[in-house]
């Protein structure tokens, strides 16, 4: 009977739910030589005796904190009072208010209770107070985020900063720097001093909203959360093939007819509560609206102005080059058709208008030949000998004029420029007004856009693409019926397999770069695309992940040595993940609490 | 600028997010020709011509379902009762007011507007009458769940079902054939015949609240939502090393000394609450208490009986053969300690005490001998010729003897029997009262199991464990560390990728047996490991994917016509998720909106 087993080829495979811990023993053969061979390049193993964990950490990790031994704290005064001593800003005067009550409102209880001293009947924490050096300066990229935050034994805390938007974080900081103790009693850390601010300016996330409604309140929310994890970037990925919701007074017909229904619309007034909302927390909403590519939803309002809407999507399943769209459906706009122009031009008044933000993001990614090819006016355009090249060209140039026009930087997905099919020449698109957002080939992209002269945002669907290993949405697939147990594919996700906080964790946007070259990369972007996703899920499926990210980005993924910190950053992700329980976010679980409790005990190396 | 990309070996890859549709696309070079010749074994692919999906669907879809042509529909009257007509039963009474109560309660408003007649002024259903064959029929396995449903156009509808645990599902049945019209008003499918019965009597989900506790109201609302997808088993795997969350009346120090904590255990009085919450659901709780590998929470108790408790799991990551255990932490109950057998009795004696169910879950999985070898007791043992399965056996022995005198049916891990290291003679677990779940090498371990003897309940890994790809738990673990973009791998998920509904709803339990082998396998469970989910992500990790073995396992896969039902499965299981939400239960999406609404235009192959 044993037999039969022993001749399973991949029963070493299969055999232990065991290998859940050990990655390597359940992929491929060959890997777990890879494996060890990393471990070596990576070795000396961070340990937990060389990581400084606190037993009360900030999420993103300070450039630098100090907390002075013994570690101590002191209860916070029921009169504690947030001063701004440094004129009136409104955006400072409702921060310092939120975080007042949110000092108190917070319910946060460690996992562990911290080990530091509480002198009984000592001083208590009566004020904490700001000050800002430039209470003017707008935000936007690149604005200072430095700040400095101070908690005196004496009852005294300050925060001097550079920026509102910099003394946002270091309130935010502070809070992290509170707990509840044993009876209750709301405590902060004491002697604790913190010097920061962002190795990357763009700290981002994109959300689709095209694919799946999102409501109003589910996007603050994210926002809200981002601004506790420090990101500093809401990508609005507004509009797709499925859906337009967005209400535009120079196009009202656009959501009329492309939005999923009356009560799946972002209206003029929802869009003043996003941006000002954020805005409120330090946040820039950079919005997209993405064309030429991705508009089948366009075609309600303007069938003229969009060719191959209402196709199928994949004539042939077997022959992928003649695909219309890049998945379902079909529709992309005709830069030959004077209507797109005009469309487009109202679109960009009207957007730059309802939107502050100096960024205008034009997508412009998977431009599919198949769609524009089945259209009669492009057709004859290349019989007179055309190219497709030469119409995204026409369409890009005129959208860069006009964006530019707005004194806005365009931002473009990287396709634009290193598709191989459909592409623009650099010329169209100034690395002085342009910015490329990279998705594809990881750090070789990443590489071709800086060399190329162009700031970058990376955004590689390796690392950064949250919806990835969900498997696919594509109906009627025969690829998942089979049988065979040793199933070991992306699962029928393209970007599979998903990708886990420690992968976010330990990507380095600038791996491969020259000191020059990085210092085109402005940041990185994680990526919530929708197929599969919608308020149900939201939470879990941006937190912890964005958390990682958010670290990498501002403090980076390494302790002083060197050594990426992967190893201690699990304890404090876990402590954070708690607190954005607490916080009201329905974030991913990382590890058993058993883990927590028992420092180095679940780890693979001790 | 373009060389670097033509040259990069994977830019087909990785440059279209299109991909994403077509995962074949996406998979290593070669899986497109095996999913096209897998596209030829079963083509012609079902097209949606073909389905026969109902304007209003059932799910799982029942045995037979007819509703007459042109469809229609009525209104409920306000005054619409269900009525027992065959005496007395409290669950059944129960039932009916429930669903009373949930059809006037739910506000179900289908995707798509059902095109069918409501004629007005007609009349409208005042009643549903229920009569049931065998009243007293306890609830267990094999139990008949068999029932007709009508609902006639005279304003009358009948269920008829074998027992009360029958008549639940066509409560059930008439609920899902009930939405909300134009204006709110509640409408149901007129002339409609249903004649059902499940295809295997074992429709479970396992769920592990050793690793992390899980809230009474958690289970409960799981398996609320079990029984409307008409599965019938709840296998509790209760304890396992990480916790021992369950107050045992002659064992108290288990739970006092092996809980998260005190707000972290199953009182008797909770125990009570949910056996009686799923009987009355008709649904069966499998209590499961792993022994004795996976036995580290009880060494607090009692740590004489655990050997290797409290080590480090691993002591070398690079020799996989001396582990302590299947993952942290180690602890395995001493098959020579008198204290172990003393406990494990009293276990058994106060779990039948607790639970009605006719099957006791042994557990016996992943029996690790880095650990036993550790301990100097078993050496000596060794050292005189004694082996680790002989050790197994003593314990396997005991074990099974007690649980069959309390007239249980014994249900353990396949290991016992399957493992090549460790393992017992089947002569010490009679096929008579003993049932072996499978977990590895899919349908190879089935066939295995049966050709023994034995009958089978099926959790293959590959298909029905719900908690892979989502990476892994084990921290300071360096294959994450990969700036690599072409990342093919598991992704630290040793049995990923994720099980997607498709791969779940594919799966045919009884692959590669014979009819007469078939009959062994009883059914199956998805099944939920908890080292990375909890409360916050419980419904998302469970629904709809169960829902997709839910109908595999009560009506099969296919259709009529022996073709796998993938195709029109879509859109009902969607129909069906949009239904869960609306109750309350946070299930995944599987598709944009705009799928749903454009029947067969979010298809591979049309």
């Amino acid at each position: 009977m044993r037999t039969p087993i022993k001749a399973s080829p991949n029963h070493t495979v299969q055999r232990h739910r065991a290998a859940r811990a050990k990655p390597q023993m359940a992929a491929k053969k060959g890997l777990l030589a890879a494996v060890l061979l990393l471990s070596l390049l990576s070795s000396p193993l961070p340990s937990r005796a060389q990581a400084s964990v606190f037993p009360v950490n900030v999420w993103p990790k300070p450039t630098s904190m100090s907390w002075a031994e013994p570690l101590a704290a002191m209860p916070v005064s029921a009169s504690f009072r947030i001063v701004g001593t440094s004129g009136d800003s409104p955006y400072l005067v409702s921060a310092t208010q939120r975080y007042t009550a949110l000092l108190f409102a917070e319910r946060y209880r460690p996992i562990v209770r911290p080990a530091v001293n509480v002198t009984a009947g000592g001083p208590a924490l009566q004020s904490l107070t700001v000050s800002v050096s430039d209470l003017s300066a707008p935000l936007q990229d690149g604005v200072d985020e430095s700040y400095e935050l101070e908690i005196l034994p004496t009852g005294v805390a300050t925060i001097t900063a550079a920026t509102v938007w910099a003394a946002m974080h270091g309130l935010e900081t502070f809070s992290q720097l509170a707990w509840r103790g044993r009876q209750g009693e709301l405590l902060v850390a004491t002697s604790v001093r913190v010097e920061d601010k962002p190795l990357y300016q763009h700290r981002g996330l994109m959300l689709d909203t095209g694919r799946t409604y999102f409501p109003v309140v589910d996007i603050l929310r994210t926002i809200d959360t981002m601004a506790a994890n420090k990101m500093n970037v809401f990508h609005w990925h507004i509009t797709d093939s499925q859906s337009f919701p967005i209400e535009l007074p120079s196009e009202p017909m656009l959501a009329e007819m492309g939005a999923y229904g009356e009560d799946m619309r972002y209206t003029v007034k929802d869009v003043k509560r996003i941006v000002e909302f954020a805005m409120s927390r330090g946040v820039r909403v950079v919005p997209e609206i993405d064309a030429p590519g991705h508009t089948a939803s366009w075609a309600g309002a303007y069938p003229e102005a969009v060719s191959c809407a209402g196709k199928f999507w994949l004539p042939d399943a077997s022959d992928w080059g003649t695909r219309l769209a890049a998945e379902p459906g079909s529709g992309q706009l005709n830069p030959l058709e004077p209507k797109t122009y005009e469309v487009v031009a109202n679109i960009i008044d009207d957007i730059t208008s309802m939107f502050p933000e100096g960024f205008y993001h034009a997508g412009a990614d998977e431009v599919t030949p198949g769609c524009w090819e089945t259209d009669p006016s492009i057709q004859a355009d290349m019989e007179k000998g055309g190219t497709l090249s030469q119409l995204l060209e026409r369409y890009v140039r005129a959208v860069h004029r006009h964006v530019v026009s707005k004194n806005r930087t365009v931002v473009f997905w990287e396709d634009v420029l290193l598709d191989v099919e459909v592409n623009v020449s650099a010329s169209v698109i100034p690395p002085a007004t342009t910015i490329l957002q990279t998705w594809n080939n990881g750090a070789n992209n990443t590489k071709l856009i800086v060399q190329a002269g162009y700031r970058a945002i990376v955004s590689s669907a390796s690392f950064y693409y949250l919806d990835c290993g969900h498997g696919d949405f594509v109906g009627n697939n025969s690829v998942y019926d089979d049988q065979r147990s040793d199933y070991k594919t992306d699962g029928g996700s393209w970007c599979g397999p998903f990708k886990t906080w420690q992968r976010v964790y330990d990507y380095d946007v600038a791996y491969g770069l020259t000191a020059e070259e990085a210092k085109l990369v402005i940041g990185g972007e994680v990526a919530l695309w929708t197929e599969q996703a919608d308020a149900t899920v939201l939470d879990a499926r941006i937190w912890p992940r964005a958390s990682a990210m958010a670290e990498a980005l501002w403090s980076g993924n390494r302790d002083a040595s060197g050594r990426k910190r992967y190893a201690e950053a699990t304890d404090r992700l876990t402590d954070w993940r708690h607190r954005m329980v607490g916080r009201g976010i329905r974030a991913e679980p990382i590890q058993p609490l058993w883990c927590r409790t028992r420092p180095g005990m679940c780890d693979l190396v001790r």
